[in-house]
C-alpha cells in the first residue's frame, strides 16, 4: 500500500486577527505546520491549534520563522548566523512546551516564508537552521524544498531532510516550480490537482507543464487553508488519495 | 550546616542594548533568572547567558514577565488567564530549549517585575502563573514574594512554592518591605547588609528597621546586578555568608 | 435640517491580516477613526486606509490606542501619564503625516478599546490623553463616552468633547449601556436600530431598554464594519437617517 | 567664515535601556539624527532628546529605519518599497509631532544603519527613503553617504542631498571607507582626527590613509556618541574647529 504524508500551515492567526479555516483543514492532512509566534501565532492560538492537532490525530511541526510579525515572516532579513540560530531554537522550544501541555509533541520543523526560500539557496541560513534543529535534539526531520542546500546541510549534520511538492503549483520540465509572475503558475482546477497528487503517491511522478514526467522524491504533500477555495481543493486531494487507496500519514 | 540561595536578574539585555554585568553577577549567585524574550532577554542573549550560568555552575530559572518590552514588563497588563498562561508557558518552554542546549535545564519560575508585583495579591494572574507552571511538567518550584496568593496558589497545585527576601531593602515590623516612595527603603551599605543576610541565613530572621526580629521562612535571597555597587554587593554578600559558614546553593 | 455623524473604527488590519470590510463602511460613515498601528494599522494599511476616506469624503480620526497589538489595545496596561502621553502624540503625529500625504488631515481623536473605556473613570490617564491632544496643537475635539471624566479634562483644557452613541449598544434606563454580560446588550434589528437613531437624531432621545427616554448630548453615532452583519446595519441607518431627512456630516 | 555641519544620532535609548550619553553629544553637535522608534526610541525618549535638542539650539533630523528593534536597524529588510515609503513617512510624522510639542520642527532625513547602507546601492529602496521624504512635504533634505544613489535619488525629486564624512573613519584613495573588516579602519586618536576634520572644513578635502588628497562635497560630519571615548571625540572635534575659526551650524 503506498502513503503520503500531507501538510498545511495552520495556527496563522495573532491576537484578534484570524486567519485560515485551521479546523477544517486539520481534518485534511496527517502534519500541521504550526506558528511558533515570530511571523504570526500568539501563544493562545499555538495552544488551541496544538489541542485541535492532538485531537485530530495531525502530527505537529514547528514552522520557524524570521523575527518579522509586520511582514509575515516573508521578508527576508538579514540577521546573522546566531541571530538566526537562536531565533530558531527559542521558536521550537516555545512550541514544545505548548505542545506537550496539549498532549503532543513537535515532530519535524518547516521553515516559513522567506526562511523557507531563503534556504533553498542561502548556505549559511540554511546551516543556521540545521543548526538550530540539531541542538534542539532529538534528530527532528526538516520539511523542505527537494534541491536545497538546507537539505544537504541537514543530511550533512545527520539529520533527516524530507522533500515536499505543492499540490496547487504547475512544475518547469527541470522539476523547479513555474514561478508565481507567470500565467498558470498556481492550478485551481481540484480534480486536475487530485489526479496529480495520487500519481505522485503511486507512482512517484508529477507531470511538467508541458506534458513532461518528472520523478520525485517527495514524502509530502503541501496543501492550502488559507481561502475556502484552498480547504476545499484540501480535502479534494485527501478524497482521491483515499479513493485510490493511498494512505494519508505523517513521514514522521 | 546552614545553607541559602542567592538569586538574580540576569539575561536583561536586548539587541544592541546591553543591561547589568551578567559574567560578575554569575560569580555570585547561585541561581538565575534568565528573561525569556517577554520583558528582555533575545535569544542570542538568552543562549550566551544559560551558557555563562551552566559554566558558573549556577541554576537556571525562568524569569517570566507580561509581553511589554516597551515598559520592561514593569507595567500591569490586564491580559485573560488564559493569555497569561499560554503567554508564560510559552516563555519556559522557549528559556528550556535555549539552555537545554546550552547543557542546562530550567529548575524554577520566578515571574518579573509587574507581574511579580501583581500576583502578590491578584488571584486571578497568580493561579494562571501556577497553571502555566504545572502545565509545563516537571513540578518546577515558583520563587516569590512571601505571603504572595501566588505562593497559595502554587501549593494548592501541589508546587513547591519558595520564598525569598530581598538583600538590600528595608523591612516594616510587618514583614513588608518599606515602599521605595519612603526614604531608607533601599540600603546602601554593604556590611549592614551583608550581616543582615548572615543572620537570616543562620537563624532564620530579618531585623526590621524598628529593630523588631522578624522570624521567615526565606529560602533565597534577591541580590541586583544592573549598576557597579549592585555587583559590589552581591559579591560582599556572598563572601560574608561563606566567611559565617553559610554554604551558597540552589533551593532546588 | 438636523445633522448627526457617523463614525466608524478602520484601519484595523496589520500586515497580513485583514480586519473589517473598510471600504464598505466608508461609504456609510462621515468620519473615519483610524488606527495608528498601536493596536493594528500598519503603515501601509494606514496609508490606504487615508486614501479611501479621502476619496470618499470622509473625516479622518485617530484611533490612538494602548501599546499592545497581540491585546488589539483591548488591554488595560498601567503606563506611566508621560508615557502615555508620549505614545498618543507619537501616534497622532504619524496618521498626520500620512493623512497629509493622501490629500486629507487629523480632524479629531477618538481613543481606542481598553484606553477609550479607562479614561471614562481614570484621571490620570484621561489627562494625559487631553495633554497629548493639546500638545499636538490645533485643537482637535475628543470623541468619548458621555460622562467620562476624559470629557471633563477636555473641556477644561479648552478643548472640545464630542459625546457619542452606540447604535447597536441597549442603554439602562441611566444613561449607561447594557453591560454585553447582559442578554440583550448589543441590538441586532436593523430596523429597530436604525428607528432609533433616527430619534436620536432629530429628537436628541435614545429609548431605554425599559422604555424610558432619555436626553442624549451625542453628536456622533458609532457603527461598526468588523462583519458582514455590521456593515449591513451601517448601511441601513444611514438610509433610514437620510429618509428621514437628517444630513450625515461630521461633528468637526 | 568657514562653516561645518557637525551630526550624532541621538535618541536611541528605548525603555528600560538606554544608551549613549546624548546630553554630552548635544553640546558638540549642531544636528541630531533622532531614532523615531523603529530600531530605537520610545516616545518618550524622543520626547526627553527633542526637548534637550531645543533647548541647545541643535537642528532635528529624522533618523529613519527599518523596523527591526530586535536587530537595531542594522539588518537589511526585504520590504516591498510601498511598506518602506510608508514605514519611512509614518517615523517622519511621528517624531515631528513631538518635535513639535517641545518647540522645534524636523529639519532633514538621515536613514540608519541598514537602511543608510542599502541605499548607497539599492535604487528600489533608495527611491522608497525619497518617495517618503517627499510625501512628507517641505522639501526636507536628506543626509546621505557622497555617492549613494539616493542621493541622485533625492536630487532627481528635487530634493537637496546633502553628503556626510565620517571623523573617526579611514578613506581610501577612492574615496570610499576603509571597511571595518580591515585593520585601521577606526580612527582613535582625537588630534589626528581632529586636524582631518578641521582640514575638511578649510580646505575641503579629506587625507585618504596612503596620503593622497581627496576633495569632497561633505557639508557635515558624523560624530558617535555611543562610547566614552566617542563623545570624548565629539568634543575634541568641535573644540578644534572652533579653534581654526570654524562655525559649526546645521547644513539646513
Amino acid at each position: 500500500m503506498a502513503y503520503i504524508d500531507l501538510n498545511s500551515d495552520v495556527g496563522e492567526s495573532f491576537g484578534n486577527w484570524t486567519m485560515g479555516d485551521d479546523a477544517a483543514v486539520l481534518t485534511s492532512v496527517s502534519s500541521a505546520n504550526i506558528a511558533c509566534g515570530f511571523h504570526a501565532g500568539d501563544p493562545s492560538t499555538i495552544a488551541q491549534t496544538c489541542r485541535e492537532a492532538v485531537a485530530s490525530g495531525v502530527t505537529i511541526g514547528a514552522h520557524v520563522a524570521y523575527r518579522d510579525l509586520a511582514g509575515f515572516g516573508r521578508r527576508f532579513l538579514d540577521c546573522s548566523p546566531t541571530e538566526l540560530a537562536d531565533d530558531v531554537l527559542y521558536q521550537i522550544g516555545a512550541l514544545e512546551a505548548i505542545a506537550r501541555a496539549a498532549g503532543g509533541t513537535v515532530a519535524y520543523v518547516k521553515p516559513h516564508g522567506a526562511l523557507y526560500n531563503t534556504i533553498v539557496t542561502h548556505e549559511v541560513h540554511a546551516q543556521a537552521v540545521v543548526d538550530a534543529v540539531g541542538a534542539f535534539g532529538g534528530d527532528l526531520p526538516l520539511l523542505l524544498l527537494p534541491g536545497s542546500v538546507a537539505l544537504t546541510a541537514a543530511e550533512r549534520a545527520g539529520l533527516r531532510g524530507v522533500a515536499e511538492a505543492f499540490a496547487d503549483r504547475a512544475y518547469n520540465p527541470d522539476g523547479t516550480l513555474v514561478s508565481r509572475r507567470e500565467a498558470g503558475a498556481v492550478l485551481h482546477d481540484e480534480s486536475e490537482v487530485a489526479a496529480n497528487m495520487v500519481r505522485l503517491a503511486t507512482e512517484g511522478v508529477i507531470i511538467a507543464r508541458d506534458g513532461s514526467i518528472l520523478n520525485t522524491s517527495a514524502e509530502s504533500i503541501c496543501l492550502h487553508g488559507d481561502t475556502a477555495g484552498a480547504v476545499s481543493m484540501a480535502a479534494a486531494v485527501r478524497r482521491e488519495l483515499e479513493a485510490a487507496g493511498v494512505g494519508i500519514r505523517s513521514f514522521v
